[in-house]
């Protein structure tokens, strides 16, 4: 299939990395072109914009930041819609609002262009390794003819309902996880400060109630007070206004999720930002005086 | 081994139950006598007092449901302290304060009796099947010597530490827990809300960064608004108060705990205490406008 992948991140540039060693014909387009190279150099075409990345192809992924990325490259000057034609599949793996979602999908429908929104959870191991939870909205035609695709990529790969059920779901994983990392802090903090050998209280518990895989492969960060990514404060942040904006929007009370988000406004606000997300732990750490 | 087990309750009957299938010789007591009868027909002696139980054992177990009935039955009048002989282990499977836990062991340790903590996690479901999780504190010797019996009850067994350090280390697994109950509520919550297809996303997501134990098998109550037990909300808030008594102690900050605590205060005070600790999701529900 003729695949174009837009967005050259942490995310994108390894996602269209497994694309291409699947076999397909993969193009790529960024922002920033110096960032296509690595893809260039593994044999992907380079193309100047988002309507010529889209110019020909089957499928136009696009794997962005923010909503904002998402409309300009799709709906812009030079964006998708310009260059796509009736029948192309738009598959969108960014993190973004499902009612933007909705808007988008809705123009790209008057020109006959499909849409699917496809976000990811896994981290940029995930993207790595092709072991990524892939979150699929949308009609089940597309969804099937791009599952190669999919498969290229990620190992749980489930369409989960209409247009923006994808995005939906996503704000699930990202609200389910906050409260994990914040009393995973919490009870660390509790065991450093009793003096106990953290490395084996986690052993300890990963077998029972408390096993997660945020236990499993954050604690340590936790531990030694460092966090590497992983995956940012800032985009877990931007990912939890979303879920904040959606819920506020169908009337959902997420007390929990709105105290990780003002957690993370502080780290940020403190220079965290590009850490790892398990950098909530220096929340705990400073106020209780460990370090 | 000569094994009593004190506490007949939902953990304590069917871990005794394990002790004798393994091959032991059990002995077992129970303040409500009548409790000790489904032992009794398995082929367990019964005693009267934790005094008469104690006498003649090797191994004191006790499991009961909070400090004072720990320090009740181990230093009270008829009480095992009275029963036991220099060198048998008493070994607290209770989950109760590690302040306190200290203070018993301490006492009895004047007699030359040796105590261990080793509070379980893995609930009633892993008390039946003989895979709970046991943290134990204490001296590596004596721990040795339960390790048999340990291992007829619990699938990791874990030696975290000095005396206490069981405790503490629950009390870590039960700060730890309280996050991901709380936000896996208000994620479900959202997606109820949105109108999707929830087994399907609990599926969908389960394979990600989002994932663990109380995902997998906490989110069909959550999801059907239904609580059969598991692990009753009145004894994780028991729990609680230990971990944020300890945390005050040792000036460790805990605002998600506390939170959680304060939902289980309501849940309480509406008479849900009873019911499996994931009707947390109660209270996140009702706010929302869910039923």
């Amino acid at each position: 299939m003729k695949v174009s992948f837009i967005g050259m991140g942490t995310m994108g540039s390894p996602m269209a990395q497994n694309i291409l060693k699947a076999g397909h014909e993969v193009t790529v387009h960024n922002r920033t072109r110096e960032k296509e190279q690595t893809l260039a150099q593994a044999g992907a075409q380079r193309a100047a914009s988002p309507q010529e990345a889209a110019s020909g192809a089957d499928v136009v992924i696009t794997c962005v930041s923010d909503t904002p990325d998402v409309e300009s490259i799709i709906l812009g000057d030079n964006g998708v819609i310009h260059g796509a034609q009736p029948g192309t599949i738009v598959v969108d793996m960014s993190t973004i609002s499902p009612i933007a979602t909705r808007r988008i999908a809705e123009k790209l429908g008057q020109k006959g262009i499909k849409m699917l929104d496809a976000p990811v959870s896994g981290g940029s191991e995930g993207a790595q390794k092709a072991t990524l939870t892939i979150m699929v909205g949308g009609e089940a035609a597309e969804v099937d003819k791009v599952m190669p695709i999919l498969e290229a990529m990620g190992k749980t790969i489930t369409h989960v309902g209409s247009i923006g059920a994808g995005q939906i779901t996503k704000a699930i994983n990202q609200i389910i996880i906050s409260g994990t990392y914040l009393t995973l802090a919490e009870g660390l903090a509790l065991g450093i400060k009793a003096g106990l050998d953290m490395p084996k209280i986690v052993q300890a518990l990963s077998g029972g109630a408390a096993s997660s895989w945020i236990l499993s492969n954050r604690s340590d960060n936790m531990i030694n007070n460092s966090y590497p990514l992983g995956f940012r404060v800032r985009l877990h942040y931007k990912d939890l206004r979303i879920a904040l904006d959606t819920a506020r929007e169908l009337g959902v009370n997420l007390p929990a999720t709105a105290f990780v988000e003002q957690i993370e406004t502080g780290l940020i606000a403190r220079g965290y930002g590009d850490e790892d997300v398990s950098a909530i732990a220096r929340s705990i750490r400073e106020a209780s005086g460990l370090e």
